[in-house]
């Protein structure tokens, strides 16, 4: 890359977390000298792109730096000649996701919008306009980094590696990052007194600390988090876990393994929810709507405090240090979907997992953690495989391997309202799955429909 | 072993399934040439030893061979220099599995007495006893075979060679034995026309079939299951494959992969019959009476038809056709459960797997399948691992790694419902589980008590 | 296949083998009802084409049987709707064996034809030929199988599965035949009283034995060997194994291995006959032309019994035997060249291997013999890998890939004359490398020349 | 460990190398504010320990720092309570490596102190010797890191690992410090602009390097290496490596490999020195006894700068910065025999591997290097068996393990001269070989001799 003049291409530039990753960038400025900024979308979201770019742009001329933001639905000028391209596109916005959420419910089932039946449809929408995005990056910009935290991050990632055939790419998630932030508090200590090392998937990872001492403090950690608040992401049903489970394992699993530990009372909390507030994505919904009236405020010109509450907290300002540590050769820290390598030997070498690594100039070098205990290696390698075959069937549209993920996918309860789920949401997504044209045509003609009554409306 | 004078003995002697056993023997005696059979029991099964004994001794006479049956209480006596011993034992008989089934099923989860809750417990209580049986075989009879079908038989299996480090054993099942029976005739053809491949763990194996032209039958068959009856065993509830996911697989599932391909069915069939005619135990225990009636008949020389509706039919015939197979050195092909040494390589090659085999004097050479698509593999793992995790606990005695595996199981829905299930199965289950007595002790302490009817009637 | 009418295409079909393939068809003709045998050759092969050709008509005229034996140098013909194609030729006939041999022993260093830098270069030649055959296979009789005796065959049917894409292929060699010929009288007995057990490559492997009355007799055999002729193929010279060696190992290598565990003695014999008699490629020639002259004798209707000297002895009958094993089902014991599928779990599942299999009508169904200990283990990793590492050179035309073979392969010394050495064989055999035609281009400009005089003498 | 009082025990303190490591930590003792040094020798050591010793008192004396330096013969004594232990001792001194050269020598064979025939018997003398100090440890000073340098070190610390069950250590080698050192300066840049990642084995690894503008470089070193002097170790002869194989490996082998990759040259170089100016082993008696003429001078307070041409230079300062990473948790790469955990995946996770690593409070987090290519991979699983065979028979004391050991070894020609080796090497380390009592009685009883004039002297 070229050490002037950076140049950023972030796809699905309206995002609401768009002024986080602006943040992200002023405050790295001495280290990450960027020159333009491209934040791109698609035509549907241009009134928001417009919105979050002005804001935008009120940021940078509130800093000290001579920052160009660019605006545009052209997809390949932005990434012409770019150093690094962040990807946070959401195909079919919110809108979709609340359809992967409500459908399965509709059933009494967990949509789950990266693992569940709502993250497989969600890989079955991204997982082609990613590689789209790849051929156009080989052809416009083929030194660039690409830095993902499109969800579902770790399958996206996959996907990239592994049928787009590019390394030069990580994928990020913020669920390290926040049990990093709450943890050393809990202990009394800072970050920078602590090791951490994940290992595992996006959103199915566990972690071990050690003190500077030399001293392993996992266990006085979930010592605390039977004690405290254990910083659950504000996006997750707050159940606690088994004590006697974690304290066996030695290791602490992520927020999201709740959905897997605590199957049951996530469940029953999702379906509450569905049945009054409404579901995650409909939240969410809200939220935005009331970042962007902020947004639009013209007077402002710093991150507002309310995007806190998005959920996808820290997400950006996690993109925005790995850049500053390829661009800077830092050698930072951070939790990456990437190349395995070996650093979870439970896998395949060549897999992609979210790992502890080094991030700098020669990439992410994973922390190799070393063989996991029966318990949690069996499902560790159930839920790789369920990923893969999700991939598999994004890409080659065969509905036998969608079916055949589904029923492996644990948080599916596989039979007959399985099946009628699965179809449902190829009828709702239908716009958004030309790789699965000749399924849904099938299904129509069929006549399936989509049963819940929301979904429906939205449609 | 010694060629002459070939000694069985048969541990849990006074099951139902013992006629089977003798016909199974007598029809083989010209390449088995037995002289003695022990058949042992404990002093509670005293009474059903001697009326099937008793039957037993009237079939051998009614033969044309002279061999001595002997009825024991003493298991040291049985197995001095046995050549061959079989366990077809049940510790705490029907009335512990009626609480494996009926304790899950109150709180609406699948109990099954394999490879769900159920299984789990009878693996916590079956494991002890069979590795104090191998330490007597050390010492009484050490260059003996033991043939296994007590179930769950892959973990037991496993047991015996993990921790009781004895490797001339083989577990086996009826369920592949089922399918050889069923598929010739849906091609209109015989056994002996087709060559099987049979790869996986105890009640969750695929295979596949080519005929003797070379042409591989397996999606023939599958088609064929979807307009004919699939050959499901009795104990299991028929409700039909996708068919779409078989012939994107590829492979025939077994019939216990419905419990997780149709998961939602065979829990609904489950509870009905939880609600209603009792569950699979109960109504067992029905025909067992039933069965043990008959055998009363001072009259009765032969293996009566009834013994078909019991369920696991076919299985003491596999094994006389596997002792006899070692004895006469005839290469038979058989499915069993035994080391992997690669034959299924997504799995550790040190493992036990259940998997085509030709069976001789030098025991099983299992046949080496290949690796298993995604789909299949991730769960072979993570249900391989769940084993492991299971007779880990059942040595060790630990809470936190039973805990673990009703976690990772996926008949079991993880959460407090789970955990009350595994304590109340403790308590249940207190007589036959020294390995936990200090679990139960606290359990006990704690107030668990069992809150399904049916089963604090039986305790 | 066809059930009646099999037709039958021998490539290099002019070898002095074929008289053993025909009286190995004519002896199983009951089973085996062949109609028709194409013997296929080159030009260059044409007088020894007709000889033999003429030969293996007088021994089908002089038997009960209706088989036409065709002779064509028209391969494409010969392949036309075949059932079964065996593969025994030699390109650049045994001119070019001579110069393997003769121009690594002028620099000290062993040439070897299958293993050795004469191996290599075998497989440098043939590798691109046989991958020919399966293009036209493919075109003219898709559903044949190949059966190959072309050295090196573990590498040539690794290529044939890895790059050729073509899986109906076993790989035939004649060592463990002459092991399993050998042996049970060493113990008194017969064949058929004992169970083998082959693992490892073509030319690399080990067996045990065990005895139909399930006792181990491996080390019963070792003890044997070293107070009776071990029968080696006639190929090798004769130097014992080390004892204490082979009791640890507690398996029996294969005569080959005296390259590597006797390898100052193999070599000094090995330069012994470079200096006097000849290689064993010159003591072939001679023995070859004698059998030719009594080929051509019209009333010679029989094999003679001076092929057996020729060492490759049984080569040819085992081909038969594979072939009527797959024709009739007959599940025969048979080691083959055959994909890994996990058999020899230290080696890839999806690498070829040579192995114990049961041969039938679904091809070979590999014994999964299990891990090997750590001293055999890793040397079969680097076997492994020495054999892709020459294949993927003889596939790409690569120089340094070459030179990696090279200096990986345990019976080269690696450094300055294994680097001449190998620049010389590519001069030497110039004609038949189009594959490497740019490296020998360069080789020539620098003035590259053998050294060794008879080769040069040959050229 | 306490973060005040630092003590350090050194076995094997009257090494020659000692100022070095004194010099090492006196320049980083405001991160390793050390209290106490404990210098170990035996008996046979104590003259060198007191003059060495004396020399270290004077090092410190001369630093600013107050530190305690204590020279014993008591082990147990400097063990206790120790916070780091270093382990540089040499069983039976360098006459017995004179024997580890000379004899194989004197068979025309690479002795090669480390991965050679000699090496293989420093692994027989020193393993018995490290696992009675890993049992002291964990009497005296169970949280204290073990810092090895004792070569072989990758078979030392793989039998700390797996015998002596203590994961508390890190072996060292200079070999890694030696590129780093050269490399830079061939691309006219700094160590801190440049990512290195070494995988492989002690003496045998490979390494990759990128700058820190995300260019991969490793070609453009490979390409000055041949236009400039490659920074080889000084105890290795200097013959080019094949530039084509280097770059067809697109890695950097280190020094060691040319007694792999130029075979031949190395042994001939080997030859001509034990016929000239004597092996390595009696070139370093003369620089030691130098070093320790220097040593005796009682105005020397600081290292000598002849202690560079001793071959290990940069050993000790290794190991000084280890601990001082491990104190100060600083994180610094360095490259160290460590647990495998998958970093190179094609070796067993739970084996010792020397890999880049970055060191601090956690111990060693080893980076995930990937894959090998088959041309690497295969030699690198033979040595790594190699190693785990040499390492089972010196704890067993086998001598058939011992026969596969040599036999495998690439450096050693199996054969009679090998066994011959083998044997007079057992006869001439008698006295520091109590594990293989059993085979040196016999072998004195069949008349083994040494057959090398010095060897035999120095006897």
């Amino acid at each position: 890359m070229t050490k002037k003049g950076i140049k950023i291409a972030t796809i699905g530039g309206g995002s609401s977390y768009t002024p986080e990753l602006m943040e992200g960038f002023i405050k790295r400025y001495d280290e990450l000298p960027i020159s333009e900024i491209w934040l791109v979308d698609i035509e549907a979201g241009k009134e928001k792109l417009e919105i979050v770019g002005a804001m935008a742009k009120r940021m940078w001329e509130a800093s000290p730096y001579d920052v160009d933001v660019h605006l545009t639905l052209n997809r390949e000028e932005a990434l012409k000649d770019a150093d690094f391209v962040t990807t946070q596109f959401r195909v079919g916005l919110l809108d979709a996701r609340v359809k992967d959420e409500r459908i399965p419910l509709s059933y009494g089932m967990m949509g789950q919008e990266t693992n569940g039946a709502g993250g497989m449809f969600k890989a079955f929408r991204t997982i082609p306009v990613i590689l789209d995005i790849v051929e156009d990056m080989k052809r416009l910009c083929p030194n660039a980094w690409l830095i993902n935290f499109t969800n579902p991050a770790g399958m996206v990632t996959e996907a990239i590696v592994r049928y787009g055939k590019w390394d030069k790419v990580m994928g990020l998630c913020n669920v390290p990052v926040s049990a990093m932030m709450k943890e050393p508090g809990m202990l009394d200590t800072t970050l920078d007194n602590l090791i951490y090392k994940f290992a595992g998937l996006n959103h199915f990872h566990w972690h071990k600390v050690t003190k500077d001492t030399g001293e392993d403090v996992t266990l006085e950690i979930i010592d605390k988090m039977f004690s405290q608040d254990a910083g659950i992401p504000v996006n997750i049903h707050n159940v606690p876990f088994f004590k006697d489970q974690l304290v066996q394992m030695k290791m602490i699993p992520c927020g999201y393994h709740r959905y897997y530990y605590r199957e049951q009372e996530m469940l029953e909390s999702a379906i509450n929810e569905y049945n009054t507030i409404g579901t995650r994505a409909q939240q969410v919904k809200e939220t935005e709507a009331e970042l962007f009236e902020l947004y639009k405020d013209p007077k402002l010109d710093h991150k507002p405090e309310q995007l806190a509450k998005r959920g996808g907290a820290h997400y950006s300002d996690a993109a925005c240090e790995t850049i500053a540590s390829i661009y800077a050769n830092k050698g930072t820290h951070i939790v990456v979907s990437t190349k395995n390598n070996g650093a979870v030997p439970d896998l395949d070498p060549d897999c992609v997992v979210e790992v502890s690594a080094f991030v700098g100039a020669a990439g992410a070098l994973p922390i190799a953690y070393g063989s996991l205990e029966p318990a949690e290696r069996g499902w560790l390698q159930a839920m790789k495989n369920m990923e893969l075959v999700t991939i598999e069937a994004a890409v080659t549209g065969n509905y036998g391997l969608a079916l055949q993920a589904f029923t492996i996918n644990p948080l599916v309860r596989a039979g007959e309202d399985a099946k009628k789920i699965m179809d449902e949401l190829f009828i709702a997504h239908k716009d958004y799955l030309p790789n699965f044209a000749d399924t849904i045509e099938r299904l129509e003609k069929e006549g399936v429909t989509i049963k819940d009554a929301v979904a429906s409306e939205l449609a």
